[in-house]
């Protein structure tokens, strides 16, 4: 796939996430105005809230975008995606001839203000990375778990934890044990992390009681974020047993402000890894699931200097969002608009291409080398951005970051004014 | 505390769930008209939809209850809660001067469709139950959770699971691997149960960041409901470790169509048992939480006889809603209105008040006499009734049943027309 040339000059520099091959989709806002929908293109935000209200862009006999989330599109469904990509292709690509009358609703990127692009309706993560897994099996002296190799393991995380890029994320207080220790204290935590991760969007709905296949699952996901989810290791060691990571995942989880749709992706799909169990048959996979798109971690202290301190791929993963969205409804559970999944942390292979300070420190034990010092784990004012790209020729389709700049923990969490 | 008698003569009665002093919150529709909001009152519900779109009932500026849901009217606040109760208590008490304009808005439960009285936004379910996290333990052969008398272990359900009394519960498919098979089978769940629980509801949000206190929790509270935690028992096994309960436990949760509202409860107010450890101070009890509520399990096999299998009381809790909402904050997790809170399921002292079939069947080792036959797991067409009631003096504060009746099993769950 080569480049779509665009008159918006900046869309056609081979270094902008945002060529017309990608039109991600976010929803911003200019000074106090009210937010709404728009697509990136190179430098710039194409206001698509302001074109449908013209009459410009017409997709359905109803207004799809007079509201500050992209919900309401997702749900007319999977030909009204590919008739918007088609109507706005034509507006944006060289030569087109409408142009002096789209190029008056061009905002620049930088005057704007990004916010969650979708109300998240429920909010699952998937623990779809071997490498990962078998990392923290590793750190645990444990087993890596025996269902992880025949299904996509995941749990529910909480829709209200979920905040943009750029959100403050306040260290948080919780339960915690260190080992040797009679009882619990109630303390910050001392073990904050984040995790690189990619979360899909499902865009339609499934019944209750019927489960999807995993071809079905397909369609049913509009697109992609970049996820970071962060984690207070401490908490999460204390609580897990039996039923999993509850606080220890619910301080905050970081989107990307641009969504990424499915069809942007489509020339980078690829197949998973060969396993060494075959899946039972409603996981496995109709054709390649996964994509190629480079991903990597920046820390930048406060007052300091970035350093990349992890760089990978997201087709490290081993069970693809399709999948996880079909085990999610083996069950019979109903699946709706706006549901979030998190693939889990993406790591490769190798020491340098881990996802987690976790990971990265040998849990806390190995220093991660930093511009000017080191990190076990996050200290207050570091931030950290993900960045993430899928490489065609000439041109990247990009998330923007996903970042996310950790506060000092409250003095006392219930100090009333 | 007295019963307060009406002038509808069956709210009088002994043995109604819904005397003066109950008023419980719920959506109810005649043959194809849209829900409304009503709080049933003996045989009856009045309409508070009609009262309020005729101005005999007002509580605000804006409308409240021209919704089919009661999450405005609880996000309005504790204020307009207890408004709400005195102007229908004055409405419905015996010698009401506006007895003849009122009457008109009565409409016969009989008559009436019952619907999910709110929109759930998320759904949390606890392990708060002592007696049940030690039969559990026993069953499974291992020690008690290590955190569990420090702090409400809980894990994030699907709120998209939850159904109404009454509605269909279809047997789940699902991953099962059975001791000493070698791999996991797709296959209908062989162990289906139920879990008798109490759930709250979440009616004031909390700030994203900020944890609240167990009082401020308490505060916070809207009011409960009877919640059947329908729980596939061999999914739940090969799928838990490390993260938790997630496809055993999202086919369906059946909640009361009645939210019977704190203040109802009120007089029935219980402290904790003695503790073996005490809490850390953000989690002890300010005054008694829990409340005296007599609970009973019924099954009837299709076209059989109905047998109350399990007798145990809400009061055997051991942590309280507040509590579980306010560890619920701890981490900054934002909770919104409409937030529903499980208890877990709450089983007694002895084996005539265990709340699961798991447990009362010594996981499927003895079966469970019933009229006519034994059960280890729920059959086809069995119906599982929960109920519930707090007893005053000549009055019972009631939720009406919860119930639910488990279909077959889809022959083939991706057969599609």
């Amino acid at each position: 796939m080569k480049l779509l040339r665009s008159w918006v000059d900046s869309a056609n520099a081979a270094a902008t996430d945002f060529p017309l091959n990608n039109l991600p989709c976010g929803v911003f806002s200019i000074g106090d105005e009210a937010g709404r929908c728009g697509v990136a293109i190179g430098d710039f935000i194409l206001d698509i809230s302001a074109l449908e209200a013209e009459g410009l862009l017409k997709l359905a006999d109803q207004p799809l975008f007079d509201v500050p989330f992209w919900n309401e599109f997702m749900e007319a469904g999977p030909a009204v995606w590919a008739e918007f990509r088609a109507q706005v292709t034509a507006m944006l690509r060289e030569g087109a001839s409408k142009r002096w009358v789209i190029e008056d609703h061009l905002v620049p990127i930088a005057d704007a203000v990004l916010h969650l692009p979708f109300i998240v309706a429920e909010y699952t993560d998937f623990y779809a990375g071997r490498h990962h897994a078998e990392n923290v099996a590793a750190l645990l002296q444990t087993e890596m778990p025996p269902a992880w190799p025949h299904m996509p393991l995941g749990y529910n995380g909480r829709a209200s934890s979920v905040v943009v890029s750029g959100s403050a994320v306040r260290r948080p207080w919780g339960q915690l044990k260190g080992a040797g220790f009679e009882a619990p204290i109630f303390a910050p935590s001392r073990r904050f992390d984040f995790e690189l991760e990619l979360g899909a969007i499902v865009g339609q709905a499934s019944a209750h009681g019927y489960p999807v296949t995993v071809a079905e699952a397909d369609v049913m996901i509009f697109g992609y974020v970049l996820l970071n989810d962060w984690s207070a290791r401490d908490i999460q060691a204390w609580e897990s047993q039996p039923l999993g990571p509850f606080q220890g995942k619910a301080t905050a989880t970081s989107l990307s402000p641009w969504i990424v749709m499915k069809a942007a992706l489509q020339p980078f799909r690829i197949a998973t890894q060969p396993r060494a169990v075959a899946l039972l048959p409603h996981l496995a996979e109709p054709g390649p699931l996964l994509y190629t798109i480079e991903l990597e971690v920046a820390l930048t202290p406060q007052n300091g200097v970035e350093t990349v301190i992890s760089r990978t791929n997201a087709a490290a993963l081993s069970y693809a969002a399709a999948q996880q969205l079909a085990h999610h409804t083996t069950s019979g559970c109903a699946m709706n608009v706006g549901d979030l999944l998190g693939s889990g942390t993406i790591s490769g292979a190798t020491a340098d291409s881990w996802g987690s300070l976790l990971e990265l420190s040998h849990g806390g034990k190995a220093p991660v080398a930093i511009a000017g010092g080191a990190r076990r784990f996050l200290e207050d004012g570091d931030t950290i951005s993900l960045r993430g790209a899928a490489s065609g020729d000439g041109y990247r389709i990009g998330f923007g970051a996903c970042s996310g700049t950790v506060g000092a923990a409250l003095a006392d969490p219930y100090a009333r004014d």
